[in-house]
């Protein structure tokens, strides 16, 4: 793996996780892949969906930016491939609208699934009427330029994640999170685990049962030293 | 009243706010109720709803936690009845994924009413989904630990105000607004008041009077030294 | 023009952009707009809409407040002619909820459009059950007395921007951009013509033609040194 | 103990912390005395000191100031005794300069021995000329107004921690910490014998000793699964 | 006076604020200027010195920015006479550092007496050895490019407040106060007045008078409802 | 290169930058080196310097850290070799202090030459005394638990950006760079030409010639358009 973060490079070939593998995490949620993938992986919540039920599964392609440039989100847009999701980093901490709809149209077009940015997005409203799904850090309808170079498909931190190209990735309203591409099978088979277990789990607190029971915990709290008090009575 | 902030020690018996007089207090949207009681009691307001629409009014019961540990949610948990809320503080600021669609499931077969968190919540379209109310600091999918002790049912302070259990919860889209135990009965009369009031201010306003007028503002504005300008005519 | 933010002072004619021109700016987005007048406009992105969908194209009447008084938003109220959006700046940084339903209520019935506000607001529900358009800095539920001297219809600097009675003002889920009265009509020209180029434009990458050759700027990007390297053959 | 944050109060005669122990507190530093009371009391990392080097320990007064307001100020002044820090909070988040030379100058004449105030302050220099500590949230020189009653000597919440009138305060550059008023005398002796372990440990590893070694901590490491891997040899 | 942020142009000569009138402003604090003149004319208080003990006095000469371009501050330069102050905005916001040590050398070769700018700085070291006076939002090494025109001496918004070449600055370590080139004689004599007014007061307290006594305070504490409360006797 | 962020695990020997080559970097500033490497290895500048003045040049050892649990920087001291610079990520944000006096003692015992940490520290007094470089995102009293793993040596990434072990670390007021191991020489180089560089243009700008005539920017400004006006005559 090459260092994060290389300048003025484009790379045309990259490895993408296995796509049959990357679509077993598609019906979990970002909190159960971060969790079966030993809670690791998350961007920080500073990232957050442009618009409300934005979900997405798909193989991460690369661009970093420089602040106010979004030139790199062209060159990307030629890397992409059905399935991709662009994840793109910028050098400086920036909110411009690094994105919009014509963009959105275009990745669309060459069947890019979605775009997770470091820096800002614009035009919302036709993001979410086009179910484009897109996490930023801010919405700012500032726009950029396109004048400066940065890379594309290098390995990048993205919300203080590190991401390469071809990684999975998982977002939805909790987030977004990264599986790096040589894991997705093994996260894949330990989120299915996890949800086969959560789903009796769910039955018996619905019913009423308590977390204290259902996972054991009273030993280890009395062994920790929880004191139970009696207040009043009523 | 004891000392906020006690650590290691869960009370079981609580003095709640009467059943009756807490009820009263649903008509109410945030703001009025903060009004009522002399402009006090409101969280900060970085503590929103984690799903628009989220409504709730009841009792506190609460939790104190350490920062990216949740354990003390599940030991208030056998300490809910039906129309507590759950009023979560932390000991340090801390943005991790405390509570989720787990939780909201147990809390609610307990017959917890919401939960109120100074800290982060995950799992927010399930929570959504489940029309289960909760205001946070923070969405984030990062999860806790079990392993640290806080406490249950002491004084805690949560968004900046210090919360009894017992006390009264009332929260919607404009935040959360904590009223002591003792002046609930009060809080609710003085906001019926209010409304009534402002039932007919709103009549006048939307007739097209001005606030100037229905207020008698003009003398006081006068005396404050505003002075009216003419500027162009158009 | 006069100084931004003289003070004890409300100011009755103002100089209006043209209704007309004002009007053509109104099936544009925000985004369209501050890139057809420049890049320059833009209030900073922390001035949000209070619920999704607002949308607002009028003329300024402006209030500058003082923090925790909400008084000159009754003395504007008086300003407000048919079409026009209120826009108030505070003297010092003040997240409190100035505004609600009443003064909501109170505009409308003068024939106001909106509000934008760089301080927090309150009744976000009603407002959004009312559909009057609202951006703000916070939403806190937490009101405000009536007893300092601000100024209407004065320049201010609302969202670091310098906003002067009578130019126009367009917001939606990107934002809000000011126009200077002066140059509206240019503006308008500018945004359709922009607009017209946009849809063809959009046209081509909607059928999967890349902005590097629709743009053209495969010569640039060789020209300031991006170079293209194969990766994997995968 | 009565509830934080009652209005319009000034109470005249609080219970101090014995003075004999404050004093004992005196010579520990901030992050010593918060580890020896079990790790609570300390207020949030915002609130710094307004010069390098600013120390104090002594008895908390109390003042509940509106935002943008420093009345209550003056009212506290007359409730200083020889030895006692000033502990305001504000009903809203505010960094309006509430405190400068001049109060400075009186509750230096007053015997009062510092100010902790989560609001802003404003004429540093001079503050740091006089010695006279003080911790806020922010240095803004904007001035306030007198106008809006508070509280005086009523339990407050400031820096997200509580403070009830009398209790010890010790600040330093690590920030503010709060010990009630009750536990004082246990604080001082843990800090004491906190400190004597810490000497024998300081000296260990000064002299090169490991921490994995003093605190024995290599057996608890293998047991939590650290694997330890040789990497490249040089 | 022409609006705020007009793009690409720079204007060679401008009207200064009388030199004799600013210097009169030189001997006061930031706070009293702010409150000679209405308590008005304050930035941000993000806006801080770079370096502890920086002060300085002057006429403004302004730039305005692009984000991650320093190209207007060499424009700049060119204008710079001796005494004068350059205030920088930038039009989005932007943290690198801009400015370092070889502009400030430039600067003061030209007889420039400081810096105020809305974005980051560099070389802190070197500029506090050098004793040039500098206020920024941040501290960053990041460097900026030459590539994006700006304008110079038009007015700016800076730190939220308006400035207009030739204006007076005041600045140190309590932030930085704008007064209008047209109010500086006023001003100055009010601030003047002021600080006759406060010796004698400061004088007062410094005796252990009382704010309360010295300002009258008494009565209208009485009238406002303030209720004194006598506590514990100790 | 392996994966950043890999748990659980502690890295025994590892390839250390040249410390000779490091050396060569020890005269620049962070501002110079940043540039010199081609404008990239910034931290963020949230990670400032603890006390002002400290200043480092060394090899990057690495701990990552779970949110209140500073147990890895005790592993990481038995790997610190003389001229070491500790780099410490958390796997989420957190500002508690992490480190303070007697680690630094220890880390200076062991050679360690400073640290960098991406979360608090304390004893900011006692740090300065010691003249024991740091550099942190916050300076928080509050403690930390040894209870669970996180990593020591594998790359983490700290303020934003990827760092390696054996990298070398430059840190001084402007913040922290950091320069790959493999390209220490290079930068070395590029550094020490810059700074010839500079030192005639330096001296340059100290004469009064402006950077428009020293870099020749005159044409460019013309050709971007930059239009001079002539405003009034004073």
């Amino acid at each position: 793996m090459e260092r994060a973060g290389r300048m003025g490079v484009a790379v045309r070939g990259i490895e993408r996780a296995d796509a049959g593998a990357v679509q077993r995490l598609a019906p979990f949620g970002v909190a159960t892949i971060h969790e079966a993938q030993g809670r690791t992986g998350l961007l920080k919540p500073a990232v957050r969906p442009a618009w409300p039920g934005a979900a997405v599964c798909g193989t991460a392609v690369t661009a970093l930016l420089q602040p106010g440039d979004n030139w790199m989100l062209h060159v990307v847009a030629e890397m992409i491939r059905p399935g991709d999701v662009v994840v793109a980093a910028c050098t400086a901490d920036n909110e411009d609208g690094m994105f919009g709809e014509l963009l959105a149209t275009s990745y669309r077009a060459r069947g890019g699934a979605g775009l997770v940015i470091d820096a800002g997005v614009r035009d919302v409203r036709a993001l979410a009427a086009m179910r484009f799904p897109v996490w930023s850090r801010a919405v700012h309808a500032r726009g950029t330029v396109k004048a400066a170079l940065g890379s594309v498909n290098v390995p990048v931190v993205c919300g203080g994640m590190l991401v390469v190209p071809g990684d999975a990735i998982v977002a939805d309203d909790d987030g977004v999170v990264v599986v790096p591409r040589e894991r997705v099978a093994d996260v894949a088979a330990a989120a299915e685990a996890r949800e086969r277990k959560e789903a009796a789990t769910r039955e018996r607190l619905a019913r009423g049962e308590l977390g204290l029971d259902v996972y054991g915990m009273r030993e280890a709290l009395a062994k920790a030293g929880l004191r139970y008090e009696d207040g009043v009575q009523n």
